[in-house]
């Protein structure tokens, strides 16, 4: 029988960093967590009056729900994380601009002379029976209802080599890496760099643009739905992500080209192993066959996923078939719930 | 009755700057124009042994045909370019690597002390009929068959402040922006920089992965149908692209993250002024329902595209409906030839 | 006995691109030319009142005095060009801010939904006997000497492949390079990409500091002096300096760390060539050895230099001993005017 | 009296991370530190043979000594730290070229397909008398001296957030600037995050060329002597130095153009307070008189430095004095040792 576990962590237990804190549940590889996560404002932002920089207090941004230990988990390992549900926690979402943060404003990094742009919150409507997220622009009455795509910005394990890191930087363990590609359905590969993994995950969206331009999505509490597992002995150098159709490598780092160089070297490099191909006919396959999803554009690094269809690899196997048997876990655990 | 004029280049007649060059017929909007385009290696490389570093010869690479001279086009107008029609022009097509040329190698501007990755050839055959193009790996056995989905990779017009740029540079005016978004059934715009816009176009590509990360896609020559058409005293900063369904601007630059926020800034303010929207709800409409499809992450400057569905804003019109208008031109060409 | 040109073009003379222009002046290898050249506001910028937005009109900026054909000077050669002389021809000059243009502001390129920052003109006083400029801040009375270090913005060759570049670009061929390196003493070397190379220069500095922050230095019209020479089939893949004390090479390209690439690996490159060197043994040596005055980073393409002390090289001379050559024509050419 | 604090750590004392780690002394300010650093190989490359990739163990890697709490020093505070001595503990130093590291090769951000460089040890004769360091070619016999020039490329206090990041990287925090301004008689102020503010240092080099371009320096251990100080209230949001001559402001960040922009958006910023200027005349002013010395393009951010004169700032004084304080300090104590 699979094993289920349900965490929702109190105000004061959520964390702010991957690596530097204790896990707050130890389960075993198989296991199914009901996780809740926070918004990544903490939940503070309710409606168009409660500007970030005035009710959120630095460094106390992003919140993730963890860190999970799980047993079994060594260096050299990867760990498993399908995505067997992601829901809205509540009938409401938000989005702001944030001074000095998103693509299209001057920031700490692209430092200007310019005062910030106008701090404003939009709240949306979430609809999930109707699939829908519900957009009002704040100056005027244009109003446009976008469909639901439930990801998380922010998932992730233990750095390596000591560190801790900010929730809010993606980087080799995973972290706020803000694909849209982490959906329902997807399961996420990382490499293992301290004995139980120490995974966290939160910063759910309703939905997102590619790039995160203005710096935020339509920002939610979720409750989310994994399941986790251990391939001993597999290495993953950067996060990849594999849904029933395709096969995804991730890379995060600035200037851009370096986040789409990293994601891109990773996926041809896996086709490669994959599919028993010279490196250099690998690099010619995923030139014509691969795309390119833009994760952020906004965060501390950026994030570029590096894409393609399982069907263009001639049914080669990844992970001993991982994502397979964990997706039909999902599928006894949805019919029975 | 819409004027249809033919025209195939004689090779001594291709160009290979925007700009710079006399016209090679001038035409009158509305006109339809098949075209020939020879592939990006003047069609030199035909099998795996021609490497383009030693039959083609610099700066012969990435001919364009025309320029066209459009009558009336002005400065400050906008040049509508509709595709009409792609068609492959051979039962085969070619990609390579080239020396120190691609996004996983190092380049003249991406400067190391590495020796180039060996020149390879890849040769595709092409079916039209089927709608495929086919990999064969060149150190193995193994093959692919991957969607025949026909684009430009260069179209453009001259450049304003008395610039001729290689057709290999994608800028403010066009050029190689090597996006698989332009295909069958879109329409460009262009802002005119010169009199009688002199638009030029050729690279085609049976297909092409997001960013053309080895530097070259599915190289084919091709038999191009457009129809022009003039769009009096409306200004257009960086190209845009119009399908039935969707709205995009891009912006080519270095590093890719300005290409991003190029493109992402156009399609902005450009929905802010087809909406009615104040700027900053046009940044947080975009931030949720916009899409950033990669164009190249390999050519002199990188392209990025920022797209929306048209069905996000509200039933906007573009131009004053000239997509619509050049479609319907298009429909009943098609269906007469 | 050596030839001296004098010229001084009228306004309707001026240059705004490198390439796609016919030459002003036809002059041997060994001659001097006594050029003047106007600021890079074409003069029209003399008072605080005078804002750049206003009294200029693109693309009718940055104008640059020429070209002058080289006799002789063909494709593989290499231009020198040695800096007798430069000299403010008034005694004033002027700096200011110019919408979207700096490297603190967004500009076309990192594409921002900021306003632009106030424009501001400062204006300075040259006293060439005293070797000063003085800057007078606008709001309040704080003013300071600064040291005259006269310089030349933008010198360069016609490019190849058919281009034609606005003069505000610096590139392979030169240009706006902006860097204070380009002072009296100093012999540039350009490779030669077309029938008499096509030499032009402007933008006269009376200083500047690195990366040239705001957009612009203390720009003045100047007199300037310089011979020129020819190197018969010596190649120069990007403009280099020579001072009596040290080499120097240029890299011009964004993002910032690719025209620092460029420039060291020139530098490695040609240190290899000239002490007899393996190449990654120069590599070791430029690394403790090598300076790297940045040059611009606010024009299209930024501009690095690599510089090492001659001392460092064991005496290897470089192009035939041109540089000492040009000097003691300057010095012959001082000592008799 | 001032107090005198002598440190040397044990192998197992090194650190490898700023923040996460507990304090290996505290101090008051005021107190003088003799320290003890070890080389960023961790002393294990000794010869020509010690080739790092073998003898040197991922994450052991740029150790530092501290962390160092000073007493009062609490987040809003700033700490200043003066460099009274920095003296190569050994006559020899080393330097190195290391796979997939170094500006001028891909590396595992900017990924290519190529395999590694050769890795190369090269071993310096370090003179302190004759101030020299001695390079020898290792495939040919050049030979030359090079001037001493002893610095630490790795300076900073625990960042802030909860963070604990690798030594390697530098940040606000500071860590692996690698910039050679960081020499003997310069003071250095860091922003406080933490109480007792953990400062530690490491990476000292007999000297460094610009930008560090093949990844190393000439490594040495040293025999470094320090005075440290807190301001209280004072706010420094980048790591800042100061010698008898000039300011000096850094950022690192990638691209390069935002640790330039970084570094002299705070050099502006604090002119225009130090001097009593409008935040546009200071911009004015930095753009004409400040300098741009390049620290490292090759670590996991790269650094830049902004840099101004004093003499052009009208006698303005920082952090109340503190340099020409703690330079007297130096002074007593140098004079009496």
């Amino acid at each position: 029988m699979t094993e289920v576990v349900k965490y929702r962590p109190e105000p004061d237990e959520l964390s702010y960093t991957f690596g530097g804190r204790e896990p707050v549940r130890r389960v075993r590889p198989g296991t199914i967590l009901e996780l809740y996560t926070e918004d990544c404002f903490g939940g503070r932002v309710r409606g168009v009056d409660d500007l970030p920089s005035r009710v959120c207090e630095f460094p106390y941004l992003n919140p993730v729900t963890g860190p999970i230990h799980i047993e079994g988990a060594e260096p050299g390992d990867t760990l498993a994380v399908h995505f067997v549900a992601i829901e809205p926690a509540r009938d409401w979402a938000v989005s702001t601009t944030f001074p000095h943060f998103g693509a299209l404003t001057g920031t700490h990094a692209t430092a200007t002379l310019h005062p910030p742009l106008d701090e404003v919150v939009w709240r949306y409507d979430v609809d999930v029976a109707a699939g829908t997220v519900t957009y009002r622009a704040r100056r005027g009455d244009f109003t446009v209802e976008l469909p639901l795509d439930p990801m998380h910005g922010t998932v992730g394990v233990a750095p390596g080599a000591f560190e801790a890191r900010m929730t809010i930087t993606p980087d080799a363990h995973g972290g706020n890496m803000d694909t849209p590609e982490l959906r329902t359905g997807v399961t996420a590969y990382f490499g293992v760099n301290v004995p139980g993994a120490l995974f966290a995950l939160g910063d759910g969206h309703c939905r997102q643009g590619h790039g995160e331009v203005c710096g935020t999505a339509v920002e939610a509490a979720m409750n989310t739905t994994i399941v986790v597992d251990v391939i001993k002995g597999a290495g993953t150098p950067w996060p990849r992500l594999e849904s029933d159709d395709a096969l995804m490598c991730t890379g995060s780092a600035r200037p851009l080209e370096d986040a789409y160089r990293i994601s891109q070297h990773d996926l041809v490099t896996w086709t490669a192993e994959l599919v028993g191909l010279d490196q250099l006919d690998a690099y010619q396959l995923i030139s014509q066959a691969g795309e390119a999803p833009v994760g952020n554009v906004c965060d501390p690094n950026y994030t570029m996923v590096a894409k393609v269809a399982k069907r263009y690899l001639g049914g080669a196997s990844t992970y001993e078939g991982t994502h397979a048997r964990l997706r039909q876990i999902a599928r006894d655990y949805l019919t029975h719930r």
